[in-house]
């Protein structure tokens, strides 16, 4: 549930969003864009919750990483339906992580 | 609901949790924390959203900004309350963030 990441450098990808009442595709597309980010190279790790606004961090070894999945032909078109149907609003932050601390209770 | 950022480079600090089937003080602690936290010198805005897993991601102008925050002394008591009980584990990623991309609905 949470990401397992190694130690930083590495990057975050923050994908914060409001969505329309516009349901349509939206949860299978969500399902698979997950299971398709996880097979491209250099992905790390997700975390993702929704509440009234939705939040997914997705982390990457690189820019490079999220540019070529950001490119990704069957990324793109969920993206477009992103824009057309499902989203009413998002921030979209690429960050690199400088340093982490992880606790796991005994 | 989103946070209106301004333009990169900016810091986030992206805080993801599981929790303890713990909850006596939690909510109230955790809401006197976001108001708190918006006093602070440098501080740009928060999101915020549990399901599973809960994600909380603050912005900062500044990492100086992100360590007085860490070390204010009533946030030091909250996060001791939060080891004690209220985490079952956590990821806590100091990011840069790089750049920025954000969409609205018209």
């Amino acid at each position: 549930m949470l990401a397992n990441t190694p130690a930083p450098p590495y990057y975050a990808v923050i994908f914060s969003s409001t969505r329309t009442g516009y349901d349509e595709g939206y949860a299978a597309t969500a399902a698979r864009m997950v299971e398709l980010a996880q097979q491209q190279p250099g992905f790390l790790g997700v975390e993702s919750a929704r509440e009234d606004v939705g939040i997914t961090v997705s982390y990457w070894t690189s820019e490079e990483a999220i540019r070529a999945w950001h490119e990704n032909a069957e990324h793109q078109l969920a993206q477009r339906e992103g824009y057309r149907m499902w989203y009413k609003s998002f921030r979209l932050r690429v960050a690199k992580v400088e340093r982490a601390y992880d606790f796991e209770r005994p």
